[in-house]
């Protein structure tokens, strides 16, 4: 078990759980994990726990022999270290709370990015002791010039720091549907960092995603998470990982009109990427606290029924829930193997 | 104050409050209460805390002499009992989880809803003791036919429950942007729901929201809630409530090609109804723990600034956060003058 709950606690079966209930099927997140392990084996992957929030999760890709983390957010780090996986564990995004990191310095292996003199004097002044330059490469958001990159690096020299090397995040490219078009965008992506790695010194050229696993061949370290659980969108790709992830629900109300109400909506899902699917039929609408489901055989279905949604935004939909519960089977009477607690949550 | 926080632990501004963060302005908050209370006064308003999540809010509510209110889950319920708040709470959703009700019933007054054999016999066997019969007056989600009701009436008094009336919820017409339209399409739903309420008995007529607060005029009771806080939805209607809840973030990064990034994304919103909004210029896009900004006046914005975002739709919006921040101006330097939890999340 992975916290205070215990094996006798677990709901028995999956008619058992209260839902709305995020369900991760273990062999199918265990193939990915494995599949991902081909491609970017042991610390090659720095895994991105904001796609999962669990420390519980986190356990099992180190177990694995990915223990090496990175992270969007203060209190993700702070998890980690706190859980004892904090070997290596990278903020990949800017702060200016990096004191919150500085105080935890002694009992881990912390890398801050920064992008300007203010994030970079947070982390001098907060106590973090390493840090990437992080470095804009198409994507419209974090990120310094290329040409600042050599700049910032001194710096933080300067400061005692120890600039271990780069990061770039293509993520404008993760969607990109035609494989020689992504390989193309990618590779000039990287040349930019590449250009700054030069520069800049270090062992590190961190980057990539999911949706650039196999197109990116610059970086030395693959920055992914969403292939452990997936979703809708990312599903559109021509990828090796499959769901493992789904959102149960409970019929609540049957209407002779044709529809089903199930109690999973706004509040169990991101919804950025629109409605979830559902294998049995059309998503109707979403509600907060209901989803609304045309089934193409409205007269199996009774209320109690369990349902299965797949998502179409893994991360913001995660992080709405307490807990993951783990099974091999998505039938209702289905064993419920473990509980993983979504403990990195909130900032 | 309002949990174990104590006035001394409180960030001292804004400016030192951790973002991304839920900002309540205080004076616009109690304008919409005292606006509602003025149509709709004391316990003839049951707020529906599904929009807020906060015991803290509604004590605010109960010491105005809105005593009753309704939820949609059976958490908010169980929450509401616990704080002291259970004088007369509707669970207005249907539930197959009604034990969870049944065991706190000699706490509170407790009524469900139901619309089905089902979910009345999931209410008589867990122990609850009062029903209202939900009926369907258009929108496609819960509620028994109108044909229905009393039938459902007679089971649940056979079985002992006292039957305290009807609901039903005009969803469906929240948004309906002309108000001579909104207003006859009311009418005929409520129609529905006073035919029902002819053959149910019970003194209880539920319904309604924000969107109808004055065009319906058949419930004795309304259901609302989201008119506390507002959103970029609502506030596209012609209502006299104003947007009290804004989502801070700080600016980490800037741009020389025009943007802004601020630390407050798809994990701090609910995205149904699309991007929030900016005062001071256009949202781009919305990224995890991430914001880009496009600033009318770019050469203006410093990382660390603090930015207020408006959300599109409140409800999910606050189901994602741990706490309100309660001020009375939303400058940087204003004080933080309470924080209220926002204790009734998840399930």
């Amino acid at each position: 078990m992975t916290d205070t709950t215990t094996a006798s606690s677990l709901p028995a079966t999956l008619r058992q759980t209260p839902t709305p209930a995020l369900v991760v099927h273990l062999p199918t997140f265990d193939r990915n994990m494995a599949t991902m392990a081909e491609s970017w084996p042991g610390p090659s992957l720095r895994p991105h726990v904001k796609a999962f929030k669990s420390t519980a999760m986190a356990r099992r890709l180190a177990d694995a022999g990915h223990t090496s983390f990175c992270a969007a957010t203060p209190r993700e780090i702070e998890g980690l270290v706190a859980a004892g996986l904090g070997d290596d564990v990278l903020l990949a995004n800017e702060t200016l709370d990096a004191a919150r990191l500085g105080r935890i310095s002694d009992h881990a292996q912390i890398t801050v990015a920064v992008d300007s003199d203010v994030t970079l004097d947070a982390a001098i002044h907060g106590g973090v002791r390493s840090v990437l330059i992080d470095v804009e490469v198409g994507l419209p958001r974090c990120g310094c010039d290329v040409d600042d990159a050599a700049r910032l690096a001194d710096l933080a020299r300067a400061a005692g720091l120890d600039v271990r090397g780069v990061m770039g995040y293509e993520g404008h490219l993760m969607m990109v549907m035609d494989r020689a078009d992504r390989a193309r965008r990618v590779e000039a992506a990287m040349e930019i960092l590449l250009t700054a790695h030069a520069s800049v010194g270090g062992t590190i050229v961190s980057g990539g995603g999911t949706g650039t696993f196999d197109t990116n061949r610059w970086c030395t370290e693959l920055q992914a998470g969403s292939y452990l659980l997936m979703d809708n969108q990312y599903d559109t790709l021509d990828l090796p990982f499959e769901k493992s992830l789904s959102l149960m629900g409970t019929v609540i109300s049957v209407s002779a009109k044709g529809w089903i109400v199930v109690d999973a909506g706004l509040k169990a899902l991101g919804m950025d990427h629109g409605n979830p699917t559902w294998d049995h039929g059309d998503v109707f609408f979403c509600s907060d606290e209901h989803t609304t489901l045309l089934p193409r055989e409205p007269g199996e279905w009774s209320v109690g029924d369990r349902v299965h949604l797949w998502p179409g935004h893994v991360d913001p939909t995660v992080a709405r829930h307490e807990q993951f519960w783990v099974v091999d089977g998505l039938d209702a009477d289905d064993v419920v193997l473990d509980r993983w607690p979504i403990d990195l949550r909130h900032w």
